[in-house]
């Protein structure tokens, strides 16, 4: 096992009744005027906007409003954020929304505390050494960037997706009520059930896999989100079902699951170039990535892939050969995929096949022009890349 | 399910070389003249005050020194920390040790904040407002202080021992060394693993049985625990065992375990009467308690217990009865407290009964002068009380 830092401060307000401390939330972590970020028409028809507006009136806060978030959250919308929020002398950003929608946040805070570009973070040109403050209320559960350290931007100019990862821009509090996730489709309910099954998988394939505690924890937060997921998708109003996938997905990536083990985040990263260079949905991407990387890395530490497929997803263990209980338990995650209506290929995920440019093209962006590597329980180059695309592409 | 907050803001730094950020960590959290306070001569023996200071005096923070703190911490040592503090314009409280050292320091971090004597949130004649902020270098796993919001302090005079919660004294960091829990002795190991199960087993035997996600967790955290705490008696210098340990008892009461539950905490209750009458360990108390509560509630949850039993204790369910699964539940956790040294009676732990006057004075206090309950599960009067202790005392 490794050393870990462990810091989670997003103060999380959970339930029915969690709207309400809007207001209160906002003034106890210091907005003074607070800049109203997110997405599609939907917070304004459901009415949360609105509740957002009484709630933040009630306390006597201003506020200026910036919708027009995307999936894939892009640079240009930042830096408008950025601007207004100047203009505005707005202090706190506060996210109505997905992980998009914070991810967007989390860049305008960088950005408001810099006199630079916001993508240099992203770049990796430099660091951040501030960022204003940022609270969530969270509407789709999935990316669990609500507790994260982590941000996802995509600069439209060659269509690069990058993440940058700080402390400093996890959020002061996260509003989660289940209710309002009653209304996601079973797409996008599925979508970020793979995010979170990801999120904790990326950590769980490891080569430190003698950190019990954290096992067991991840263990049981999959074999949670795999029991719950395609029930949820059959009833979509099940408050006790959604609850468990919304609490899930934070739990999933404030690295809870990751204490004592270095994350290995290929499958993540080949999937960002596939969803920045198609816009597909990250979840079905994952989805489509996932069994491809697990087959390719399997013989590294096949017992590991073993223990999920026992543990996790309930198959018998073949006693003789750790190697055959690992494959079965990539087929039943394939299965449990499927289930949820999730591709397990590129071809299912895009209605065509990607063409070999196509896949060089991803492959060279996702080792930065074949300069850098990927992944952990396997060190992936651009050759090892180009290989499982092409694996996910049959 | 209930709705929840869950906030735990508590900057973890884990692991062998966790020691070398204390300075940095005191920095980080605005330290500008701390007060280093501490329980024996353990701490100055084992060399890991010295580390302390050297770690101060590297950054240039300087401290003051306060050392004494007894198991059952003591108000009056509480009032000299305040005094010191006040005195020498302490801005920052450093604990060093385990709870009964962090229980002081929080408990001095109020004080100091405070005109009036510090008991008053004890004896709830008022609510917090602020406290200083507290930094934790935690030596023995048990009582989960070092994350949660929780304060037990005894006032010699009567021999009350009382518990005030506020999320103001959760630690702002905790710096957590395996390697140094490696001198700890059986007993020491085996109330910490007591006190943590306890922490859990609290939250988990609710009316609220539908949050699975939390059950899931609890359930893994505590079958690590029971699964860890016989082999890391066995093997005190196994640093993989010492780290499940001592992360089970942080997370096991920083309210993870908790999320969407009302906890009960009769047993807890019932327990502090017995270690502040008897000064005995606060684990063991709770083992001598337990089983005698569990056979007294039984009745109101049984397929609680049963789940209990199957989930954690790896009891074959009796299908037939949830009841019978339960009872053989609440024999498995007596064999499993025998194991580590634990008593499961009140004799067992004092060497004698306890007299009818001593119970039904414990209960006296424990219902405040019979005017108050505890619990939750099953909410217990004065009589109840007494009926527990004296299934207790057989």
């Amino acid at each position: 096992m490794k050393d870990f830092h462990y810091y989670t401060p997003t103060e999380v307000v959970f339930g029915k009744d969690s709207e309400k401390e809007i207001g209160h939330l906002v003034k106890k972590h210091g907005g003074g005027k607070v800049l109203i970020h997110y997405g599609g028409k939907s917070a304004e028809t459901s009415g949360l906007l609105d509740t957002v507006r009484r709630q933040l009136d009630a306390v006597g806060i201003p506020f200026v409003e910036l919708g027009g978030v995307v999936p894939n959250p892009v640079l240009s919308k930042v830096h408008e954020g950025v601007q207004i929020s100047k203009n505005e002398n707005v202090d706190f950003i506060l996210a109505v929304g997905g992980g998009s929608v914070i991810d967007s946040a989390k860049a305008i805070a960088y950005g408001l505390a810099y006199d630079g570009d916001v993508w240099d973070f992203f770049s990796k040109k430099t660091e951040a050494f501030a960022a204003y403050p940022i609270g969530v209320i969270l509407t789709i559960p999935a990316a669990g960037s609500e507790m994260s350290n982590g941000c996802v931007i995509t600069n439209e100019e060659g269509y690069s997706k990058r993440a940058y990862d700080n402390d400093l821009c996890r959020p002061r509090f996260a509003v989660m009520n289940p209710i309002r996730t009653y209304t996601l489709s079973a797409y996008q309910t599925a979508c970020g059930a793979v995010d979170m099954m990801m999120h904790t998988m990326e950590r769980y394939f490891s080569h430190d896999d003698d950190m019990l505690l954290t096992d067991a924890i991840a263990e049981s937060l999959m074999r949670t989100v795999c029991e719950c997921a395609p029930k949820v998708i059959a009833a979509p109003n099940d408050y006790i079902l959604r609850s468990q996938i919304m609490w899930a997905g934070s739990l999933a990536h404030n690295n809870l699951t990751g204490c004592g083990t270095i994350g290995d985040f290929a499958t993540h990263m080949l999937e960002h170039e596939l969803s920045a260079m198609f816009n597909v949905a990250h979840g079905a991407g994952l989805a489509a990535i996932w069994p491809h990387w697990a087959e390719y890395v399997l013989s590294e530490n096949p017992t590991r892939f073993a223990q999920f497929a026992v543990n996790v997803l309930k198959i018998a263990n073949n006693f003789r050969s750790a190697e055959e209980t690992a494959r079965e338990g990539i087929e039943a995650m394939k299965i449990f995929y499927k289930k949820i209506g999730m591709p397990t290929s590129i071809p299912e995920l895009l209605g065509r096949k990607a063409t070999d440019d196509e896949i060089r093209e991803m492959a060279d962006k996702c080792s930065l022009g074949r300069t850098s590597t990927i992944g952990h329980l396997k060190i992936l180059s651009y050759d090892d890349m180009v290989e499982i695309y092409n694996m996910a592409n049959r």
